[in-house]
């Protein structure tokens, strides 16, 4: 009788074509960022809870799977909470000590903080690995999912934006992405804006967040959310400010150099967007957002936080990212990137003298630059064999008898 | 003031080259099992605490790092504990769902009982990725580390042993290792020879678990634990055959074929042990354990486990499998492995016209096949910044002005 067997709730099984397909557009990517300097990095996969608890990450604070303590600490946490008051989480809370990361910028901070002093002056990174959220599993949205990031510490130049927006054009265009555009702003010029709508400093954060909606409210739900939160003479100018900007297209002085530098080697892929706000509340300078034809939404993001890594440091260090989002890219990649010769199954019989030349044989065809030999001793249905194998990435086959000798005597056949 | 910033106790922060040289040595490895026909999957980090504790995982089950509950379950697993005994870890048990693997097999077991109706019909299957296991922190033992292991599930014949040994001896030989040997023993021939000593079916795990030793205590060690634990009749017989076997080279029967069909592509790299005993309880046919001359310790090891894949699947279903010990085999890969051309840095000053020269080279040295182009604005004290370059892997450096048209215009310079 089979036990109930499935991974846990929102987590996901690679199959192998699946797999193939993830490491090949992952590869293409890291290469990419590599050719253009960017070096790949990795922290661990927990932090201490604490630090992914402390304000830098946001909402996903509150989705951080929480790790136990163990051995003695366990036990001296238990018995320093005594009667656990089952109202509150305070007491659970105690019990744990480590957290899965949640995103790769949080601990790349820390990274940063341990290790610069073993880093080149300016620190051209690239991560990519699993992240892990709690969130409640829905179509799309996974507990564990990979994100693929790169980071230019150390630098407040606009070189930094330049070298990152060009750099991922690059890395979508190798994965077939190069319909692939990016929205540009600055917190800058969006905070110029909101002050100019008549909203109070304390309030810009408010401002910001109904403004995020544009996309989904329309211009008409903007104005009013913006009257219900700051009465009418704000949601009139806001009104005109967002009509205003549709028919605008030039590019303000803080980002000119930024648009006609990386326009030159990816022309007409940037686009200024002065509504762009990006939720997190580190950004200080610049911000991105990575857009394609074939995907509802943002397939990635990113900006200037230069207040964040010099938390733990205490000094202030400059710093730019950009998030390419693995998994909805995956998704928008078709199978032609992963085209390599099908898999060829080497078909043998059940004796050693067959497989000893199998052996040999497949040695040979690896050495000649064959990507997948598969060895099968010969079943007594072998359609039935090669028909699930060709579900399975392998196109050809050949037998292999005892005195096959080389790879000429082999006849290939597609399957 | 810098705050205290280190990676969580047992945790590692690898650098650019360490991680350059990790990921080419596990590429070389899956790229080698891959061109042997074996297909690389994933499952998740986490999986059910329920499932990582249900006896399978050995001793590795004490290991393994808890999950807690999260929001309304969470709630009711505190309310439910009431009073928690402060001796006792099962409430803080209770709050728990969810675990971090501590190994790849049995993740893989239930692996293959959710997907096997979507597999190849004999699997063979590579998986590479991060474990976790709550070990009292040592030099050369973490508590995140890569597993690298293939699989095959499906096939109850010795082709599945030999293509295991084949493929590990040629990815082993692949990154350096060449000089690997495997140690092959059988646990039907343990478990008779085990007999033949005077010790009972009852007692055969016991007396397994000394003769483990050996290698520690010597023949003079083991025969002593043997006469404390099964008396002096046991202990003499048992001396007998230590010193007996290790005159005798005589491959027995039930590995006949494995040793012969092996080396013949492999010569003298299998090595018959009948004492080698592997510490888990789930095998139940041939075991291996991976040697390397520049290791104390063996790198790697893994055997036939018929029994464990059914248990979720409620059939019997053949499996072997063999794991290189990742962290253990990159230390003994030497740096050469990873030779590239080191990495070029164009040097330009920092105004836009230059900047764009800087892009426009960038692009036609990758599109020339150079891996790691890095930009840097030219700085006071070039020395200093192309020193500080030269220790993270960038060697060759060249000047780039405003009017370099070409690649054929640059004088590329080694550092």
């Amino acid at each position: 009788m089979a036990k109930d067997v499935n991974p846990p709730r929102g987590n996901r099984d690679f199959l192998p074509l699946e797999k193939q397909k993830r490491e090949q557009v992952l590869g293409v990517i890291v290469d990419t960022y590599r050719a253009h300097g960017f070096q790949q990095i990795e922290a661990p996969v927990m932090e201490d809870l604490a630090r992914l608890t402390s304000g830098q990450g946001g909402d996903n604070e509150k989705l951080a799977f929480r790790v136990m303590k163990r051995g003695e600490e366990l036990s001296r946490a238990i018995a320093a909470n005594g009667d656990i008051n089952p109202d509150e989480e305070a007491g659970a809370d105690n019990l744990a000590d480590l957290g899965l990361r949640y995103d790769l910028t949080v601990p790349l901070t820390r990274y940063y903080a341990t290790n610069f002093s073993k880093l080149p002056k300016v620190f051209k990174a690239i991560q990519a690995g699993p992240v892990f959220r709690a969130e409640r599993p829905q179509k799309g949205r996974y507990r564990q999912f990979v994100q693929c990031d790169i980071d230019i510490i150390g630098d407040n130049s606009e070189l930094a934006e330049i070298e990152l927006l060009n750099a991922s054009l690059d890395a979508l265009a190798a994965i077939g992405l190069a319909d692939a555009t990016i929205r540009v702003n600055h917190r800058a010029l969006l905070t110029a804006n909101i002050q100019a709508l008549g909203v109070g400093e304390a309030d810009a954060g408010s401002a910001m967040i109904t403004i995020d909606k544009l996309d989904k409210l329309g211009i008409q739900g903007v104005v009013a959310e913006m009257n219900d939160k700051f009465g009418g003479a704000v949601a009139a100018m806001t009104g005109q400010w967002l009509h205003n900007i549709a028919d605008s297209t030039e590019i303000p002085e803080v980002l000119a150099n930024i648009f006609s530098l990386v326009g030159a080697v990816h022309a007409d892929k940037l686009r200024f967007d002065p509504t762009l706000v990006r939720g997190m509340g580190y950004y200080t300078g610049s911000i991105f957002e990575i857009e394609h034809p074939g995907s509802g939404s943002s397939i990635g993001g990113g900006g200037r936080y230069d207040g964040m890594v010099g938390r733990w440091l205490g000094t202030d260090v400059p710093a730019v990212g950009i998030s390419i989002g693995f998994e909805r890219a995956v998704d928008l990649v078709g199978d032609e990137l992963g085209a390599e010769a099908p898999g060829l199954v080497l078909v043998i019989d059940d004796e050693p003298a067959a497989i000893a030349a199998g052996l040999r044989l497949q040695a040979q065809l690896i050495a000649t630059g064959e990507e997948q030999v598969r060895l099968e001793r010969r079943p007594k249905k072998l359609n039935l064999l090669l028909e699930n194998l060709a579900g399975h990435g392998f196109g050809r086959f050949a037998f292999v008898s005892a005195d096959s000798a080389s790879v000429a005597d082999l006849e290939i056949k597609s399957i």
